[in-house]
């Protein structure tokens, strides 16, 4: 009953257009087909330099998500109807009649209730249109609509099981052009971002090139811990490539200045492992457009992720060269101040991405800043800065050094664009013929900061007879201060109740009929280095009579930070540290 | 012309009634007249116990403060007419006629401009009506109305010069009555508050017994340092008397656990100074209760201060009890986490104030935490926690406990009321009813905050011929983060500009006329130690036409977190944590 009147809430609310900007904005025609069943894509910049992790795996990940009640029953209940109907799925045999053929054109056509839902499957074609009421993970199901399952069920581990593959043997329709199996990306050897790589079809594409782009909210709110595959990319440049072999990362400005290679990393300092959430500084910029133009991409609330890195502590490797707290003093203060960190990521002209960090982030014992060359368990992706980047835990994401090429120790912060005239906040007064940049400090540790990932706004819910709406998001606070509180408010801000948190991967995932049962949250993070996001999740009664409503969220972090009400307020020229109060307007239908 | 125009405006600001809470609630009749010119008062806390720094000497505290060009050519032109009058202050002598004597009560009804403005100084009585305009101070001297001169002259040194004493002179209309002179505050032996030292008669007195006042806004945002007398006071028990002698310091929870006297704190620890400011969770409560009523005293904006603190880390102490970050780590982290304090200070069951905060601010080389016993450069006064008191940068007022008895490295928070059930945030959603104090943390950094001390909330402003107003105020955030901006609204909130920010004690104290020739600011203290607040200013024009304008001030700190738009949505139960933008509606007058 819930999970039926989720799925058609969830028609409502994604429009064909936001289904069109789930797919990669270079490739129209999606080219995943070949790609699930251990096949490999020697497309994008995989395979050739030994780079594995940018391959378009989608390994899974996310094992033991949608495994709640509701997801169980509805599976258990489809299975039974699969029995009687006797059909299950296998390779298309001699035996049976042949299905018809389709082009990838054709099946991209079907992408929404309306039309029909066609998917693609290991070279099957099957059109799921009855199946997306009963799907047990709701609305995400459409988000495959026209294309290819393979990166979808690569993200939710629950899909890795015989009765899944029965249940959608059911709906086999055709099989799918080989043509269109083979076709690859297409790729102009001069431009400079042939050699990105492949990327997931659920992305919203904010810029192809360079790459930038989130995840749909609702994946987003889905997970602990963000899948690599989705989570949020920014790019300044192309992905370089990297040869693991060569690689050396440079450290300079220490008495014994270093050139590490990759097993160096690994063997001569303590792997370190953290979970941290980046955030882009201009996560949630769109809601400033919406104020007044400002300058960067046109972010929604995804540009957020939680991921888990690992590699070797900074302060390791710079104690290794000689610094540490004794040398910082003996510099008498007046010395060494920062750590700088350049990319091998460069433009035409050979500029390349540049940021620094206070020095004293990188030596505390409590800093945990990463020299990161694993996330999630494996090589970083491509995207994602393979085969080094730095993770400084609690920082804007602009300054975790993707494809680390050199880190120094320095007097100054860096000269770099990025450091110095860009990423820094102003007032709203403060227009582009006023600006100094000179008078702002460098973004480090950002602003508490919430979203809601659930239900989107602009949705349409239908009431019934509890009245009640389930409202997620996602609540983060830099310089690790943990979020303590999030509060919603179903009238715009006049009334609001306080959310239940969910501290980490195994709290709180199941569905709503768990709800009282859920064991205590683990014991919180030591103070200062709260690093993860906190996922929150409330069920709250639908204000009687109402059919326009606004949800709001706002957090506060354990410092008592509170997010600002408004936007215009906070508005910047750069529609940065876009913090206030996230607001969704959904209207409420009666039954 | 702007000084006089700035008296004028002060009058219309202090009304009657403020002026009335200017003295002590416990004492109408003020027994301040014997105390300047080197007597010392044998009241209250003082004397008896050596605790010299109880007496209310009003040291001079505040070299140079108004000693800008403006001050000088009042002080020049009003010197000229005292020279032409020939009338030096001396001693009345037998020569001259004699002048009527007046009682105190008689002095009081004069404590106003309409009523006519007297003050005594060294038992004299003088009608300086005539004088309050040309008062190169404003309207400060107004608050001393009615009563006696010592206490503010003591806080502003430029008092301290001959010229002044000869501009007295002139208005000198009586003497004080001798019994009158004599009084002392009536004292019940049985009341626990009996030793309770004297306080400084321009104190606003929110509680009585226990003792908690705050310092006039204009007066705190005249000073970077805030002079200890009006320092706000927070004390919620007695305050106790503590002989230095016989002090010990208890340190428990270590290897080695300590017992030590105030020799011991100030010979085997190296003495640490640190400027910090100290604010009440409550601060600014009364525009919390404006919304709805809450719990507790009704703080002003003034229950903020900055002092100079010194004494010994709480580091070194713990240090050379055995304690340490090799020791914490080989406690595997299950261990303490924990530093609790406990105050002499106790109600009539013996139950002592007490707190705690986390063990990693108190290990810290960069946490700056004191065991401090000189405030100002001097022992600390007994309000502030004589002999010795925790001072924690950064951290709210109430784990800064006073007169401090024992330390303790412990697994757990204090067991305190104050720690437990009290000084914790809630959701506006939250009652007395539905709270569980289990579920908010305990109060330790505190959020970014601003207020407005000039111009008054209900002031009268004329509009001159430029239209601009000067606006004040002060800025700070919690955890050592810098306050980098302060922008200020004259249109409640619809455009901002950006306020100067003043970084230390000789930065901009100047008048206006010294505006561009300002020295740079010193550099910025290091990332995450930025203790002590910033006072700011802006010279804003008046927007054309209206008669009422609504000033507003928001900070940033260096985290980039802002201040919320309204209290609404950040009222809680008990009205602490109150750091909207700060708000101060005017009356404008054409001139």
């Amino acid at each position: 009953m819930l999970l039926l009147r989720r799925c058609r809430r969830l028609t409502a609310g994604l429009s064909p257009a936001q289904a069109q900007r789930a797919r990669p904005a270079a490739s129209p025609a999606p080219s995943w087909c070949g790609v699930g069943g251990g096949s490999r894509s020697s497309s994008g910049g995989g395979g050739e330099d030994g780079q594995t992790s940018q391959d378009p795996r989608w390994r899974p990940a996310l094992a033991g998500l949608l495994a709640g009640t509701g997801a169980v029953l509805a599976y258990g209940l489809h299975h039974h109807k699969a029995e009687r109907s006797a059909s299950p799925m296998e390779p298309a045999s001699p035996m049976e009649p042949a299905l018809p053929v389709f082009s990838q054109a054709e099946v991209s056509k079907h992408g929404s209730l309306e039309a029909g839902v066609w998917v693609t499957f290991r070279g099957g074609v099957y059109d799921i249109t009855d199946f997306v009421a009963m799907h047990p993970g709701g609305d995400k199901i459409l988000l495959a609509a026209g294309g290819a399952l393979e990166p979808f069920w690569a993200l939710y581990a629950v899909h890795s099981q015989d009765h899944v593959l029965d249940i959608l043997s059911e709906y086999k329709v055709g099989e799918l052009d080989p043509e269109d199996q083979a076709r690859q990306r297409a790729v102009e050897p001069s431009d400079p971002y042939s050699g990105d790589p492949q990327r997931h079809p659920a992305l919203r594409v904010n810029s192809a090139k360079p790459f930038n782009a989130e995840p749909p909210p609702a994946l987003l709110g889905d997970s602990y811990i963000t899948p690599s595959a989705i989570f949020f990319k920014r790019n300044h440049l192309p992905v370089p490539r990297v040869d693991p072999a060569s690689y050396r990362l440079r450290v300079e400005g220490l008495p014994r200045p270093l050139s590490l290679s990759l097993a160096d990393l690994k063997s001569r300092f303590p792997k370190h492992t953290v979970t941290a959430t980046l955030q882009c500084a201009g996560n949630r910029r769109s809601e400033m457009n919406a104020v007044k133009q400002v300058k960067g991409l046109n972010w929604g609330i995804a540009a957020i992720s939680n991921a888990t890195w690992s590699g070797a502590l900074l302060r390791d490797v710079l104690r290794e060269g000689g610094w540490g707290p004794e040398a910082a003093a003996a510099a008498g203060g007046g010395g060494a101040r920062h750590v700088q960190f350049e990319g091998l990521d460069a433009d035409a002209s050979g500029t390349t991405y540049g940021a620094s960090i206070p020095l004293n982030k990188a030596l505390s014992e409590e800093g945990d800043v990463l020299l990161a060359y694993q996330m999630n368990g494996e090589d970083l992706p491509a995207d994602h800065g393979y085969p080094l980047r730095v993770v400084v835990p609690g920082t804007v994401g602009a300054r975790n050094v993707k494809w680390l090429g050199t880190v120094t120790v320095s007097r100054e912060e860096s000269a770099s664009h990025w450091q110095q005239n860009d990423y820094k906040g102003f007032s709203p007064g403060t227009d582009w013929d006023t600006v100094d940049f000179r008078s702002a400090p460098a973004i480090q540790e950002l602003p508490v900061q919430s979203a809601i990932t659930q239900p989107a706004d602009g949705a349409v819910l239908e009431r019934d007879a509890d009245g009640g709406v389930t409202v997620r998001g996602y609540a983060w606070s830099g310089g690790g201060r943990a979020v303590v509180r999030v509060d919603v408010s179903l009238d715009g801000g006049k009334t609001w109740q306080v959310a239940r948190l969910r501290e980490g991967e195994g709290d709180g995932e199941g569905e709503e009929e768990q709800g009282e049962a859920t064991p205590p949250p683990p014991p919180p993070p030591l103070p200062g280095r709260a690093w993860a996001w906190k996922l929150w999740e409330v069920v709250a009664p639908l204000p009687p009579g109402e059919q326009q409503v606004e949800i709001v969220c706002k957090a506060v972090d354990d410092s008592y930070n509170m997010q600002p009400d408004s936007v215009a307020p906070i508005w910047n020229l750069r529609g940065v540290l876009s913090n206030a109060w996230h607001r969704v307007r959904v209207t409420v239908r009666e039954d």
